[in-house]
């Protein structure tokens, strides 16, 4: 049988650089990434069941009657989550899985799944955290204010999460490697490797 | 005013080959590691105030009835400790230290230091760990019987550590970067960093 996996959860307000610090550390580290589903339209270059799968509304809802939705959000008027039976295989298979969601969804799986471990990635400061917010430069006045309301919002969870990694301006490669030492140490806990004392007394 | 400093514990059965290990985080990361009084004498090469302070058993024992040893053990005849100032002085000012003793001293230390972390060395198997304590060959067959006993004992505190690294044979590179990911990441945690939550709140 296999070792169960671990499950990783990393979020940070919009403007913290974390889909960056993921990308990289998904370039770095020999972990599962799980695939989000989400009613949003495709981005130019993104390609459905690799970025996100894509579905509609009515799909969505009824995945998450069904309690087939591990997490979920809704954000900026479309859906975000997390299909759970495809996280529970990964994670009997003795995956380790790492979800990037939002600080809503963060919460919703440590409640259901309380030995999760969730990284929060922040910007610097409060100042660059409005920069990059604003330094997108692809949205309306509305989305960006939004944006700030569900960032503050966001913040409030921080002493809810197990580790900060904070983003420092052209830090990413630090950040980055922070990330991979959090995934490497959490392996590393007595409590989940019992069996190696066994081999001792065995 | 500095933020107080991290306290780490590296202990491990003879044979585990803790002391390379340590050797070579001390080589790679920025950490103090703070230096051990004995009462046993000098082997060739060492230096005294830099492998250990040496000196006599009565000088030690009246550093214990002081109060002044922050974790001691007797083994072999001789004993060992930590004099108490030298290291919560160094927390305090802030540093990052690394103690490097047994495992009945580790418990003093998370007895009367709570938040100190401790990570557990351990060789691959019960036969390498046999064979690392004969290998040496320096040793009587009293010394390795005594050793083997001592191995026993420690392993018994396997889950009071917080982390276990397994140093397996040809591996020290890859444990020494374990246990460097684990002293990484025990400094990202959330509790430990509240002042960065405070800077989007301020």
């Amino acid at each position: 049988m296999n070792k169960r996996g671990l499950l990783f959860v990393i979020s940070g307000p919009a403007g913290s650089g974390k889909g960056t610090i993921v990308s990289r550390v998904r370039e770095l580290a020999p972990f599962d990434f799980s695939v989000s589903a989400t009613t949003r339209a495709p981005r130019p270059g993104e390609i459905d069941g690799v970025h996100y799968h894509y579905m509609t509304k009515d799909a969505f809802r009824a995945k998450i009657a069904a309690g087939e939705m591990f997490e979920y959000a809704e954000y900026v008027g479309n859906l975000y989550g997390t299909p759970k039976q495809a996280v529970e295989d990964a994670l009997d298979a003795g995956k380790n899985i790492i979800l990037e969601i939002d600080a809503q969804g963060a919460m919703q799986v440590k409640d259901k799944m309380p030995e999760a471990i969730l990284i929060f990635i922040l910007p610097p400061d409060y100042e660059t955290l409005v920069a990059r917010i604003r330094g997108r430069g692809t949205e309306t006045e509305d989305v960006i204010a939004e944006r700030m309301q569900k960032a503050h919002t966001e913040l409030g969870y921080f002493e809810r999460y197990d580790y900060v990694v904070v983003n420092e301006t052209g830090g990413v490669e630090q950040a980055a490697e922070n990330v991979i030492a959090i995934l490497n140490a959490e392996k590393l806990r007595t409590y989940r490797n019992g069996e190696i004392q066994q081999k001792f007394f065995g």
